[in-house]
């Protein structure tokens, strides 16, 4: 268990309601984040978060969840590490601050207030059909996503 | 002084470093925002946030400045209520929070956060030669930008 | 209006219900940093914090309110400056971080967390019928309370 | 891995300074906790929160840190699951979120913010030598700590 300290953790971006294809995408991203052993960063709620978190279980994987809301309960069901913040939307900042690399998918103006977070820090953000952000690296594939995620 | 209470308050975000055109264009903003007897909120600090607090002093408006430190001190000299937070970069939701609209002037990513943080709390934000992002409402001069803040 | 910035903070903090003694003690307190040109901090909320921006008020005094929720106009009508969080609890931290020096007045677990986070940051915590935690300086009337905080 | 989700989580609270007999009870809080499958969830630092994540590496356990600062590489060697937050010590209502029940061992005022959030988020705050608050519930050994800990 203590091997979980180490891992590179990747941030899945996305927003909370989200069509098939990004859902996919996600799922995707999050089960060759977890072949790869590492550890899915999200917000913890549903759409695109909920199905990184589901691919990561399907490898075997480990997501940690960082939620707007007082009760660690209110993560999806897939998410292995549950915090509350209590601080609403407020906690973008946060998925943003413990992301090694982040990852954008599809997303609204969450996913668009976390990927200007995450270039605050300093984190590489890819995006997959996602805001066209100057400094945001466009990729096509979930593939590619996990490929270059991990060259960070 | 009690009548700070009702006063319509117009966020102006834009970054801690900018052209001399941004500035002229915030400190103008300011200006006539407090010729409306309007308030100012910002980041606090300096640029477009010092140029806009500058503006509002000059035409006997107020300020407030809501900051990432932990020191009221922090603030501009034209900053009237000095908030400190200590929450680093994650204070950028609470000015888009305190503001009945927003005019996003220049910026980087700091601003975009804002402008997410903006349209998630369903504020109006209006954008003067910064991010072009769908849901902000471009204008060509600070004026059009209070004219069309002042509407809301 | 420009000279608010120089101004004396006061934080006063205590729950938002209390007794009628309590209350009368809050609301001089606010009433007594007003006539010495001193602000009023607080919560923004009932109670002790009503108190002591009606206090306030009443003297043509100001008076800061910072709000655990998303909206500046849940603030008492006392309030001059409503700054609204959306941190919930977690805002009293910031109550703490925004005075020059804190009156507790009564209160509750609330309370006891300003006073914590008011020794944290290195300010003067005065006490009025409070709890008793070493580090806050006991008084028995709000004149001294006062006295003692203009001191500071 | 994915019964991470399902276990108690016991925060341990205390200060980053502490004296030997207060570290060796934290050391044997943690180890406790993992020997009955618990979670340990703390402010991530030094003394009293390196002991309790030191107790429960060396009982095979997991240990999560809510960190003050911005990088998740500040916490602790025995934290498995740092977590950074750039709250400063506003992280601190976090830490008392994040639990099920707390156990407070020694402390200075930072744990006494924590105590008083613990109490005001309706966590059950157990004492072992640390601040007599009205709510705190006493104990005089580790071993009832985690005995009552685990009753709740």
């Amino acid at each position: 268990m203590n091997d979980i300290r180490g891992r590179f953790r990747v941030g899945v971006i996305g927003g909370s309601r989200a069509g098939r294809e990004a859902l996919l995408a996600a799922e995707r991203i999050g089960r060759l984040v977890a072949e790869r052993e590492g550890i899915i960063v999200c917000g913890g709620l549903g759409g695109v978060m909920e199905a990184a978190c589901r691919g990561a279980r399907e490898a075997g994987g480990l997501a940690i969840g960082i939620l707007p809301g007082n009760d660690p309960a209110d993560a999806n069901a897939f998410v292995d590490v549950p915090l509350a913040t209590g601080l609403g939307y407020t906690r973008n900042s946060l998925v943003a601050l413990n992301a090694d690399v982040l990852i954008a998918v599809d997303g609204e103006y969450g996913t668009l207030s976390e990927i200007a977070f995450g270039i605050i820090y300093g984190k590489t953000v890819i995006g997959l059909g996602t805001w066209a952000v100057k400094g945001v690296v466009p990729v096509g594939t979930p593939e590619e996503a996990v490929e270059l995620a991990f060259k960070r």
